[in-house]
């Protein structure tokens, strides 16, 4: 069907809304929406199948704008087709509370599949839902059931195309052959500084060729429709490369300042706004119009949508009765449930237990629960050895002519791709039928802190296994040994950080961690080996945070994460032989901890008694519950890593010297109150 | 001159001296050292200058191992050429508090020029180096006076090619045709999780010819060292392109394990040992052996090195006839002191003064000692004009061809790559004629983490010129408002996070972060308009901490940073409506707070008085500094700022009831001691 003067005016009415919203605002990017409309019109209209009545249809196409600025663009898409996104929701663009916020929020707006805006992530994103499709797919896809076929599709500009995290997704998307990728590089020449030739000179295309990416240039990118059409129709044919279409645009196109970085991040002037109305034959005198035509044409193929989803639903259907397993299994995953009983397959450890180093506990944990929970899905950054992050059976996710997995595969191999790792981790979860994990050692989860970041705003349910937690590595040194590592992710508002102390407390870690279905998870991992302690449990290290060792009229609350909770055991026995008794208390996870009852939390570290903390890293935030800290504000040392632990009196005695202190010091406040018992509560 | 027995038995002596050193350690990586060795033997002694006796001298070739796990090649060749690197410490290779760590540290070891490990970063930080000799030379070279012509040559293996940190600083190294740049791809195609081929696939080479680099492929890395010297000569000839040398290799070459994984990370084994040793001619029964003809070669060499600086240092005494002030700047930049009052150009301020954003203020700063302090360049990933990091009159480092700047230009187009931007001035640093300040959001300062955590780890005067600190940011919403970003990197050892209140403090901010020669600093600054202070200097501001507003028998202290410091001295306007006093205390940089002498600090916070923290983010470590904490600990909101203050109520109003219900808690606690009032001095 040739294009016609509706799908001008829907184009120019994207612009519009665009160009009004930003201005309402007096805020925002209308430069990206005015220059990509275009090919957002053809993209949805022609190629996207979804149902604006149900965003949570698991077989639509994905659609992620990874350049999120231009959200004006996707929020006047999802208005048009009729999403729960009112013409009201576009007039509070970037308003408190409002569900159209300054970037893409996946959790607050229906339709926003990903958390976009901090540049590269959404690239990589779509590298995860792509992975995700083509998983599910072999998993549930039967002859007859082509259930999962979905594309994903993803905008980016050249911020995006300069960041490393999307220079490795790309390199990872190429690798695996992910042929139901579809990227539109919006070349419109311009970033914040001004002319991308100020710092972005590279030939972007021949390096996605060298990842192994079909490239196609469509040169006319602001009305030849045709063309975009033909190029979008090719990708799809290539099956077994990710494509990226090189769009040319003009940004703010229509604009008296069009093709310049003055409307990138921008809105435009009053007189500007009349002449681009006039320009595209709106009303200059009137605001947030939406011609009825394009309404009509936008509604008919969200009809379209509604009716591709009921036919899907009835092919389920069928399934149920051919495939019922199947069916069940790929029910409940969209229900965000694990399978009944999976936490029964959990390891629990006695006392008598030899001692193990909590990355082979966490890889114990991987083993006896991989086949109940068939949804999770581990990987590394290429330190799948060290982080005991694959089950022995694993096969790894490969395209299978490359002979060494299958698409069924529930093993990534990440590379040396941190970053990318954990927001391909974030489109994992996103697509909502696996739960991902992936591995590397603590002190480089810092690669990638942007995509940790956006797992914790967006509420995605993904699983950092970081191990080699603290100098406790030894001898490779400094610059891989944690100091200011769990801090950053303590205050990191949504997110769980955890640092089991033994076996029972690694199984309570992957119990919250996989059953918290909208917070993600770090765990915090020993190199070395650790004791089975006497009073851990499951049930106890759910709660975040326990007594491990009570005492009566105690002189001194030891509390402790980890590694160091043994050796604060060891230290009771030491200040024993000074006279003083100490009880301790194990605090895996303090933000479970935090979500406990008061009462609960001063039973664990009551009034009365001082405490000390000991932790291996940076004190900061450890002041909020203990008087006194003992930690390294300092970096560490290479070295065997008792040697190191000594080097910093990190034994019973030093963890004596400091507890004698703070009994001395603490001795005479009255009340002493516990650092939990607080003068008021912080908002939310 | 051709290669004959000698060379061999050099290129040996270093496989063995790294199979001994990892083996005596137990521990280590001999797989890189043992394949790198032939073309490590062919650089340094072929192509490189460099005086053992001297690792400062200013224009020597700068060498850097991306792969810093590989370490042994190098602390071997340092000791070969008779760097004050002894067998002794060979022997004690990964031991505490020796100067061989498990991965290079430029501050502990002579010769070592920048600290690596952590992938990528190296790589990030060669091309640093190369930008300051480009920039130097520009600077200080004149006719007759080839002063500073050094190359910078970088060796970096598969992880470092998979790191998106080198990708962005492959593409920023092509964008500024840096052809005294000389990298060596390690191409072993071997890394921790086995064949590169798991995940590695793309056509690396092709990749860089995109980045707009000379590729070279030397088939034969293990033993042919004719071509190895061509391929490194053609490289040196191309003079408008940086170089990459594609190196095929044998991991572990020699060992029984060569050519596998297996060889990547681990000692070879006793046996391995004795056939390697055998293979190479060596007696099996001796270790850290290092033959007198190699010593001899190698201290040749190191004599020549040594002969050349002699030259330099000639011509340098007559540079200083013929261009006095040249020489003196030049002179003065490499001992690290800044020109002498330089600190009088540091704008002050009056509190009536208008308003002016913090952003904007350290603008102000930077056009005022621009001028004063030729070595400092500044620059921004991408955000110039929203990080306010350009001077007026500034001329951007470019390549003149480009037509947009020129060598000698002090501001970099980073282009959105925060993470290379962040190694890259660590280069800077490094390089030492330089002091590099570079701008983006706060919340994407995070994106660099890992190259943040090496300015500290490795000394480097780096400056985060970090705008958009809060919520404060307004529209851009929760993707851009950092809440843990600042605890993250108040946790981080040896790093400065300034967060100033106004004018004289923004100024305080610059002054310590520009004299602090080994102590990096970020500079938080906001978007929104901030009041000039009654009570600020510069002189207090330096001090990290002091009392903005004092007051007789108060009943609570405020403590405050940046933005939230007047909101505070407006609180106590309607604290007094209450009939409570409080005294407010700013604190722009806890690290330099705590530095200053206890009783100082006692009298900015101290006894009897309940304290209150207020600052809009995570409250994560303000326990240290305050009783009761008020902040952020959720993610923000989009909306015009003052609208997201509110909604968080951080106003006058939300702080005094706070304030109030801080007062009434502490009451009758006896001694109610300052929280910096502690029971015994943290270990460093």
């Amino acid at each position: 069907m040739p294009y016609g003067k509706v799908d001008e005016l829907a184009i120019n009415t994207i612009r519009t809304l665009a160009v009004d919203a930003t201005f309402a605002a007096n805020s925002g990017h209308p430069g990206a929406p005015m220059g990509m409309a275009p090919v957002a019109h053809v993209l949805f209209n022609k190629f996207m199948t979804f149902n604006p009545k149900n965003p949570e249809w698991v077989n639509r196409d994905r659609f992620v704008l990874s350049n999120g600025h231009g959200c004006m663009l996707q929020y006047a898409l999802l208005h048009l087709f009729g999403y729960a996104l009112s013409i009201d929701d576009l007039k509070h663009f970037r308003q408190v509370d409002s569900i159209t916020p300054g970037h893409p929020e996946a959790h607050d707006t229906p339709g926003i599949e990903v958390t976009t805006g901090p540049l590269g992530q959404g690239f990589a994103n779509a590298v995860g839902l792509a992975i995700a499709q083509a998983h599910t797919a072999a998993v549930f896809n039967k002859p007859g059931f082509d259930l999962i076929n979905n594309h994903t599709y993803m905008f980016f500009g050249d911020g995006c195309a300069m960041e490393g995290i999307a220079s490795e997704a790309a390199s990872t998307a190429g690798h695996l052959q992910l042929g139901n990728l579809i990227a539109i590089y919006d070349d419109n020449k311009i970033s914040i500084d001004g002319d991308t030739k100020c710092a972005f000179t590279e030939d972007v295309m021949k390096r996605f060729e060298a990842y192994g990416w079909h490239t196609q240039h469509v040169e006319k990118g602001d009305t030849d429709l045709e063309s975009i059409e033909a190029a979008i129709a090719k990708a799809k044919e290539v099956t077994d490369k990710p494509s990226v279409i090189k769009l040319t645009t003009t940004i703010g196109f229509g604009s008296n300042l069009q093709g310049t970085g003055g409307v990138h991040g921008n809105p435009l002037k009053a007189d500007d706004i009349k002449q681009v109305k006039e320009k595209f034959g709106f009303d200059p005198e009137k605001t947030f119009v939406v011609p009825q035509e394009v309404t009509e044409q936008y509604h008919k193929h969200a009809a379209e949508g509604a009716a591709a989803e009921q036919e899907w639903n009835k092919l389920f259907e069928k399934y149920a009765q051919e495939h019922k397993d199947l069916h069940a299994d790929l029910a409940r995953r969209l229900t965000g449930a694990l399978p009944e009983g999976w936490e029964k397959k959990l390891p629990t450890y006695k006392p008598t237990d030899p001692a193990i180093a909590s990355r082979k506990l966490s890889e114990s944990v991987l083993e006896a629960i991989y086949e109940a929970v068939p949804e999770l899905l581990s990987g590394s950054a290429d330190l799948t050895g060290s982080n005991n992050t694959r089950w022995k059976k694993a096969v790894d996710f490969q395209p299978p002519n490359l002979g060494i997995g299958d698409w069924s595969g529930r093993y990534l191999r990440y590379g040396v791709r941190e970053h990318a790792m954990a927001a391909i981790m974030n489109g994992l979860s996103a697509y909502g039928t696996t739960i991902p994990a992936g591995g590397t050692f603590l002190n480089f989860v810092s690669y990638a802190a942007g995509a940790v970041r956006l797992s914790a705003l967006s509420h995605q349910r993904v699983i950092y296994v970081a191990t080699h937690d603290s100098i406790g590595l030894g001898e490779d040194g400094p610059t891989h040994q944690p100091i200011e590592t769990l801090a950053h992710f303590r205050a990191l508002p949504n997110f769980m950080v955890w640092r089991p102390a033994d076996g029972n407390e690694t199984s309570a870690a992957y119990y919250m961690a996989l059953t918290s279905k909208s917070t993600p998870s770090l765990l915090a991992l020993t190199r070395q080996n650790l004791p089975q302690l006497e009073g851990s449990t499951i049930e106890k290290g759910i709660k975040g945070g326990y007594v491990a060792l009570e005492a009566d009229k105690a002189d001194v609350t030891l509390v402790s994460t980890g590694s160091e909770v043994s050796l604060c055991l060891e230290a009771v026995e030491t200040l024993k032989k000074q006279g003083k008794t100490a009880r301790v208390v194990s605090l895996p996870c303090v933000e479970v901890f935090d979500a406990q009852s008061k009462d609960y939390k001063l039973s664990v570290i009551p009034d009365g008694i001082p405490t000390l903390s000991v932790e291996v890293m940076s004190t900061l935030g450890w002041e909020k519950y203990s008087h006194e800290q003992f930690g390294l504000n300092r970096f560490g040392a290479s070295g065997p890593y008792k040697e190191v632990y000594k080097k910093f009196e990190f034994t019973p005695e030093g963890i004596t010297k400091r507890a004698l202190a703070t009994i001395d010091f603490y001795k005479d406040v009255k009340p002493l109150r516990s650092p939990l018992n607080r003068a008021f509560t912080q908002l939310i």
